[in-house]
């Protein structure tokens, strides 16, 4: 590098870092003022997450980066990060409380992980809460004293169980609602048990988001809806969406969903640990898109045995899909031995067929998620 | 809303505008100033790429992120979004070129999508680049006269009978050099069919990427490295990172990176499909993880069955490995209905263990990556 090459390239990065030290200074800014908004919107009982005003705001700077020679990507990817940052400091302000005279909340399986974070949320939002865990059950009539919600957190194989044998004596006007990730059973067990209102919820996510904000509650109706409405608000509030299902429906799409999907993953590290694949030298190899995947199966072996043979042993429904898979795969296996190229693709554009605009449309979301991934990558 | 609610909202949101329009200025800035050191760099030969340095910048604003109470993955989560644009544009511009005494390219099967792509790159680096395709044969000799790089870039199943019919004739000077995704058989019939320099590369990205930066390009040594060295360097110009590897070792972890990979996800896609399942459905009832992994299935469906008939039927010794997953899922599945969950926890914890350190790291960077997939999910 020559002398001059060095001073010039000195000189352009003191000035990058002059325009990176005043980024940080905006940004400092526009998190206050959104926080500002914030306290605004608690006091008056508005959900901190409006989707037609944002999808409004980034519509606005879209045009206005176009017209300046920005891609008007790059600015809404920005701006939707600083939102996250902002989702997330809104928690620390406290939510409105929908529900002013609820008297107490018991979550049962309090100390789990997702009984944890609604329990936060809850208490962010003024309810008193109290948890009632595996050794309280002795106190069980003093914590349920003047209970206005029990919030159900166990594991799956223990919900109903639990539901029959401690919960017939709850105050007929509380609110019995359940967060299991099945909810035909637990839901008539509700129903049978208890005399009041009765809703089924299930939480779309995992108890390591940082917010709320835009992720969906699965709703499914028990007895008395009109007197659960200002839980679903509250719900709303905390920023995610109210999506309400009939339970069987919900049931046979968490077959393929959840049961399906954890079960094949699960396949897929057992498949890798029994080849005793190099693990590093794969990663050496891997594509972003590679890297993704590996990424979601490591994900599964990092969390606990017992959830994932709940979620997959719960329902004797999934056994059926997950046996039509088995097959799928000898089927198409076979295919491989014999060399049969051509039924291959025949298969395959039938599927693609199937998935009709959907895959296009995949196509997209995946582009743009394996392109921040690759920002993601560290300095090798 | 009361009409001091609406009128303090009213102002805040002009504030967030005005600092939304300081920050549209501040970028148009960066990218302009980053733009001038890859002119500077650009006219010196060096590497857009500089992860030390890049490394180093994020560093120093994430310290001074934190002195401002702003948590340092949101700057550098920004910075890195920017320097992704910056990286693209920097393809406006060219690179500098290494070989300049080379004589043609040609790459052949040029008019396809990874072809196009390295055509691309070479001929802003000053290259002179033809194409040699299907309907070219009957003018090869004028084509590949005074040729000093011949890059194969056909469908796996052509690739080695494409270079033993017709590249037995290349001056002995010329680099013969492939893109296949497998690199055995490949790198033998280019080393029995020319006696001049050598080499096999696998670029592990796809031709959608609108940058080279950070991409990984594997090579496997043939003949002469010493004359091919200059394309290693160009190909580091464009930002790739250059992975020297045996073809044997590539080609064991491609069986699993690959081919198990999208067979896997080719079965998965054709069970949806057969279990004529709702999409839109299970998109309504997903979590951003199932979403993510659904975009990840679709997007299969959304290319070309030739092009994963080839992945998939190319190497004999990959129906072994995709046979040993049929074998564990088989297994795992007669646990299922035998309802053992013990066994179960403990394959679970076998897999667990053996993933070890990977597994807490694949959990973290999937957090990050489900997290931008949700910054990433529209307004309902």
């Amino acid at each position: 590098m020559t002398e001059k090459t060095t001073a010039e390239l000195e000189q352009l990065r003191d000035k990058i870092d002059e325009v990176d030290q005043q980024l940080l200074d905006l940004i400092r800014k526009r998190l206050d003022l959104v926080a500002r908004v914030g306290v605004v919107k608690h006091g008056a009982g508005l959900p901190i997450y409006a989707p037609q005003r944002e999808a409004n705001m980034l519509a606005k700077r879209r045009t206005e980066a176009s017209d300046m020679g920005i891609p008007p990507q790059l600015i809404e990817d920005i701006l939707r990060r600083l939102m996250r940052e902002s989702y997330l400091n809104e928690k620390d302000m406290g939510f409105k409380q929908v529900k002013t005279d609820l008297g107490k909340v018991v979550i049962i399986g309090g100390e789990g992980a997702l009984g944890k974070l609604f329990g936060q949320m809850l208490t962010l939002s003024g309810y008193q809460v109290h948890s009632l865990d595996k050794d309280d059950w002795q106190q069980a009539d003093s914590i349920l004293d003047g209970v206005g919600l029990v919030l159900v957190s166990v594991p799956i194989r223990l919900t109903c169980e639990l539901i029959r044998d401690k919960l017939g004596n709850l105050p007929e006007h509380c609110i019995l609602a359940d967060l299991t990730s099945v909810k035909e059973a637990p839901l008539k067990a509700m129903l049978e048990t208890h005399k009041g209102p009765v809703v089924g919820l299930h939480p779309m996510f995992g108890p390591d988001v940082g917010s709320l904000a835009k992720q969906v509650v699965v709703v499914c109706e028990g007895r008395q809806p009109e007197a659960c409405e200002w839980l679903l608000e509250q719900i709303g509030i905390w920023g995610a969406r109210v999506v309400q299902a009939s339970a069987d429906k919900h049931d046979e799409a968490m077959q393929l969903v959840q049961a399906m999907r954890h079960f094949s993953t699960f396949v897929y590290g057992l498949n890798l640990c029994r080849e005793q694949a190099d693990i590093a030298s794969l990663l050496q190899f891997s594509s972003p898109i590679y890297r993704l995947e590996l990424a979601m199966v490591g994900r599964l072996f990092a969390q606990s045995p017992e959830l994932y043979a709940d979620i997959i042993f719960a329902q004797d429904k999934s056994q059926q899909a997950i046996g039509d898979y088995l097959d799928n795969y000898a089927n198409a296996l076979e295919l491989l031995r014999k060399g049969d190229r051509e039924t291959f693709m025949q298969w395959f554009a039938e599927v693609s067929q199937w998935f009709g605009d959907f895959a296009p449309q995949f196509r997209n979301e995946s582009r743009a998620m394996l392109q921040s991934v690759n920002d993601m990558k560290p300095a090798h």
